[in-house]
């Protein structure tokens, strides 16, 4: 297949480097001029999806999703189909499905779990919103760049997944943090805390698999340091845009809505949007200072 | 062993069946009068405690636990143990085992989940504070009335496991709610957003194994009504105790303090107390009322 990447950062570099390692042709385009090696290196959005079948993107927000695609759409050629990997809003996503498949071209939209890490391992898992027919297109590229990918709906439903996920985490991830350090507090020890919740009714990814106390459980960002991993400002956003979702569709989400105000403090208040998403334990380590 | 067994309802009563099933002689004191067969009927704490091994009590509150505790320590005999598995505030724990250990008795705080299921089973999980050697003691008799005890630290040890554990639970079960209500909204399914979030970063207890939504996962009280299982007005109580160690460790949990006031809202002003916990998601099918 003939591939077109737009949007060639953090994320979207090595799934480009992994898709021209297979048999596949990639030309890219980014803003930023920086292509990698294996990778056709295209001066414009029109070059590089020029007769490309699949175009995907991977871009930062809903707002430049909608002007890059509005670009890249005029240049693909028939029943091709645009493939947008990007995490966004719902609504900017469904506009987008909109205009591709008024234009005759088809739509996926396919936000990924797996951070940086994910992305250069290959295993990446996809969250897909759109026609069977052309996830069915797609799923040879999924399977390079990711592990897994379901196709949960049509377009939108991948984003409105991933939201709905990334909500119930960081909630949980906040739960989790406040009650190791209530048992802290209380002299349960972490190793006992640990033992018993995650085996018990409190189970959860964010005990079991991505333990936010260093030195419990398996090996995750606590003992890193906190370097992510998945970073605070990226929960944060992802936070933001289900709130948003659940505005326009009149959800109420208030445990989504608070952990939503935790992050936004722990980032923008406390400057820690680089730090990983677990380290908001360190937050409650401190005394209290805010209800 | 010679069992005294005070409290014997819901919950205490097949605890001490399950004992007196065994090759253990079982005395029991019940508030009541009402006391099963198979355990010999006492008609006054200091009866059912005469010449007990061990004592134990199953109690609503850490008031009455330390009334109870108080009259049936005057009556045990030297070196036996008080075994309470209550669930109580961490405070009123700590103070009966130190009121014991001054009188020569052993103490153990042993709240159980499983619920009445568990208990009729004989399948509780029991989170245990106080020293090893009472804990070896009494091991026999959590092997016979449950399936798993874990010795968590010194006295109180097991109410502050347990209290970290449901504010897990109580938040994260809300969050899920939240999700699937939001899913809906999106057109999202919810066998969908099941199979994707039991998968992924989002999963837990509350999504997997007692899915609140009916008909997606294993069989859980969704699936029959929202018939506890456990009922939302203990999720509140133990979300309340939570929130009073919190308060009296100066510990800050906003997701615990936003639970509790969801379950509150839920159990007193919606009269929802009997149902499920997990019957929170109703709540959510709404249109918001509250933010």
């Amino acid at each position: 297949m003939k591939i077109g990447f737009i949007g060639l950062g953090n994320m979207g570099k090595p799934m480009a480097e992994n898709l021209a390692s297979g048999s596949h042709s990639v030309s890219g385009y980014d803003i930023s001029g920086e292509i990698p090696d294996a990778v056709v290196k295209c001066d414009s959005i029109a070059k590089c999806v020029n007769n490309a079948d699949i175009v995907i993107t991977m871009l930062p927000s809903g707002e430049i999703l909608k002007k890059v695609a509005a670009d890249a759409i005029k240049g693909m050629k028939d029943k091709s189909i645009l493939l947008d990997c990007s995490t966004v809003d719902v609504e900017s996503s469904r506009e987008v499905a909109i205009i591709s498949k008024n234009m005759g071209i088809g739509a996926l939209d396919a936000p990924v779990s797996g951070g940086v890490g994910g992305a250069e391992a290959g295993t990446l898992t996809f969250m897909v919103g759109g026609e069977q027919s052309d996830f069915n297109k797609a799923k040879e590229l999924f399977d390079i760049m990711g592990q897994k990918s379901v196709l949960c709906g049509p377009s939108g439903s991948g984003q409105s997944a991933k939201i709905c996920n990334n909500m119930i985490l960081g909630a949980t991830m906040i739960a989790t943090c406040e009650a190791f350090a209530l048992a802290d507090k209380l002299n349960l020890s972490r190793e006992k805390m640990y033992d018993v919740v995650s085996t018990s009714s409190g189970y959860s990814w964010s005990m079991n698999a991505y333990c936010p106390a260093p030195g419990v459980g398996p090996k995750s960002p606590s003992d890193n340091n906190y370097i992510p991993g998945f970073s605070a400002q990226l929960m944060l956003k992802d936070l933001k845009l289900s709130q948003q979702a659940a505005k326009l569709a009149d959800a109420d989400t208030p445990i989504g809505a608070k952990a939503t105000e935790l992050y936004r403090q722990f980032v923008e208040d406390e400057n820690s949007g680089n730090q990983d998403f677990s380290a908001m334990l360190k937050r409650f380590e401190k005394r209290k200072h805010s209800h």
